[in-house]
Formats: C-alpha cells, structure tokens, sequence
C-alpha cells in the first residue's frame, strides 16, 4: 500500500484526511500517532521529521517518496492527483472560491482555537480548569457555528453546498464531532445539523468516524 | 472601478489579499472597516452583511455582483480569475500543495491564535495583561517559525519557494510584521527573514505595507 496516513482518531484535521481519502476510494495505512501518551509522540524524532510542526496529520506516498502536512493542502492535493474520482472542489472559480471560504471558516478561525494544544496551553498559563477549557472551545465554536449558519442559508441542500459532498462538508463534520463532545447545543444550528446527519449517514464519513479508528480509546 | 476591498490596515488577512491584488496588478478599491473604533465596524450592519464572521477582509466585486470571504480563498479566487498576471500558484499539483501547507502553517496554525478577538478574550476571560497578551502571541509565532524554517531549508531560495514568488510568500510577510510588533527576534528565523527582506524590497508588498493604508494610525 502505498499512501500512509499518520494521525490520531479524535484529531479533526486527521478525521477530514480520512473522510476524503474515503471519498476519492484510496486505501491507505492508517499510522497512529498518540498525541498525549509520553508527552505526544507527534514531538518524537520519529515524526516530527514528517512534520517539523509537531502536529497530525501527515500524508506519505511512498511509492513517490512524497511528504505532505496541512489536512486542507493534503485534501486539496488528493483532489487535482485523483481527478477521475468524486471531486470535493466545484469546477467553477467562484463556486470553489465559495466552498474554500467555508472550509477556511472551520480550519482558520474555529479549529486552531479550540484545539488540545490551546487548551493545554491555557491551563499550563493562566490554570483554566476543565469547564473553563470547555467554555474557551464552546466560545469560538459557537461564534463561528453563527457564521456558517448564515452561510448556509444561500448555499445548503442535502449538503453544504447543494446536492454533492465538498471540502466544506469535508471541514464541517469533524468539528460537530468536536462541537458535540464540548456540549454546544446544535439545535441551535439546524441547517449544520442537517447537513451532519445527512453525511453522517454516508460509508465514506462512517468509516473515517474517531470511534472506528483502531487508536479510539 | 469594480474590486472593492473591505479590510483594516494592520489585519494580516487584509495585508495577504492588498499584496495578491497588486502582484495581480488589479486596481481596487479599498474600504477601511476599523476593527477597534465603537466596539468594532466589524460588528455593524452594514459590515455583517458583507461577512456573517465579523472578520475582515471582504472583497467585492460590484460588476459581477460578488462577494468573498477569507483571505486564502479570496487570493486562490484572483489567481484563478486572472491567469495571465503573475501566478501565485505554481502550476504542479504537488507544488502546489506544498506551497499552501506554508501558507497553511501561516493562516491557521499562527495567525488565527494571535489575533485582536483572541488576545481581547483573554484579557476578558482571564484578566491576562498587556505583556501576558504579547507573551501568548509571542509563544505561537515562534513555536509557527520554527517549524516553517525547518521547511524553508529544503525549499526556500529568495523567496519561500525558489525565485518566484507564491502565496507562501503572501503569508509569510504579514505574519513576520505581526512577529516584529510582538518583539521576536527574527534573528533566530535566518530564512525567514531572508524572505521577509527580499520580498519587502518589491512593490506590490511596499504598496500593501500597513503603514502606506489610507486608515494607518
């Protein structure tokens, strides 16, 4: 096999590789990286030659001795290397323009700031408890779940953008996943939740789920 | 003249699009929304419309009645649209995916954990001080420049990627005016500054520099 994926289950950057490497109908190998055990082995030599950025996942081709980080550069890769599969970009310049914007929304400005590192960093400063870290996640969740609310509103049918899968569903699932785990209330936000439960229901998105992962705890 | 870019002086978002528009060679006009004055013109109407997020930059185009969010989105939109100016893209799939996980490692793993509303909530949440806030921003960008050094020793000539510039180049300038206000010391980041020099040399950065904005303070 030639295309690895190192990651960790409850990842979200690692789960959209997995829902897109679903999607485009390529095996891989799964690597786990366990990013809390011993201090996170995304920190060891090991990796971090993978990645200098100490972070999941990253995309090895071996057969093309090809390294790559970033899930969003990984996926956008995946999608123009594999162009005869389901494509997770629109044709059109600005209907990707649109799709990206979205994506961006959940990989720039919610993700990064609800993430492990953040708030372990926030303990480790300024000693914010357990529900004080939850309230931080719940915060910029909520904020940019508002936001994609109205997005959607224009663009959603089955899925974020009409009737076909995209990266911005792609972005999406993963953070309800880490949106459910932190309490936010999704009743709040229906058009997201629609769009969830439809992809939730697809085998590319069951399969890439953090509790099927053989590293799920 | 059609292009209208809505954005803030010292936002690295607005910083990336005005340089992608002058490499471009796009007139524009631009339309400042002042992130700080009466609780931020970000959060008014007439902005929100605009953008749902409350975040800048926006750029329309009032000919073709379009409207696009985020920075990264907005710059891959323009290097689409206008193929025959200066590409910031390089043409091979896997350059290309190269060249957006440096962009990448800028736009989600740095810039958004630095920011106005991330440093202005700590402050609320958890009464962080002036130097705290620095010291928070300061631990992400050079934690980001480590890793983003380590890469630009297999890839980097005068600019991130060899002798032309890209959007990695895009990103990184903002960032490294970002690193300076905070007191990092680039001279730890050789490579990086190298870029950061050379490309502040070429017009379209020094047109696009934030103390040149009409809305400088």
């Amino acid at each position: 096999m030639s295309l690895k994926l190192y990651g960790y289950w409850r990842s979200s950057a690692t789960y959209r590789v997995r829902i897109a490497l679903n999607i485009k109908g390529l095996d891989y190998e799964y690597v786990p990286v366990h990013l809390v055990k011993e201090g996170g082995e995304q920190h060891q030599d090991a990796y971090s030659q993978l990645n200098p950025a100490h972070l999941v996942p990253t995309l090895v081709d071996e057969d093309r001795d090809i390294i790559l980080n970033q899930s969003m550069a990984i996926i956008e890769y995946l999608d123009e290397r594999y162009p005869q599969t389901p494509r997770l970009l629109p044709s059109h310049t600005l209907d990707r323009a649109r799709v990206r914007t979205v994506a961006l929304d959940l990989a720039c400005d919610i993700q990064p700031l609800a993430n492990l590192r953040v708030l372990n960093k926030l303990a480790d400063d300024f000693a914010v408890d357990q529900e004080g870290k939850a309230a931080w996640a719940r915060h910029w969740i909520t904020l940019g779940f508002e936001a994609l609310e109205t997005r959607l509103k224009n663009t959603a049918g089955d899925y974020c953008f009409g009737f076909d899968v995209t990266l911005a569903d792609v972005a999406l699932v993963p953070q309800v996943y880490n949106a459910l785990r932190f309490g936010v209330d999704m009743s709040k936000y229906p058009l997201i939740d629609k769009v969830y439960q439809n992809c939730s229901a697809l085998t590319p998105f069951k399969l890439a789920a953090p509790e099927n992962q053989p590293d799920a705890q």
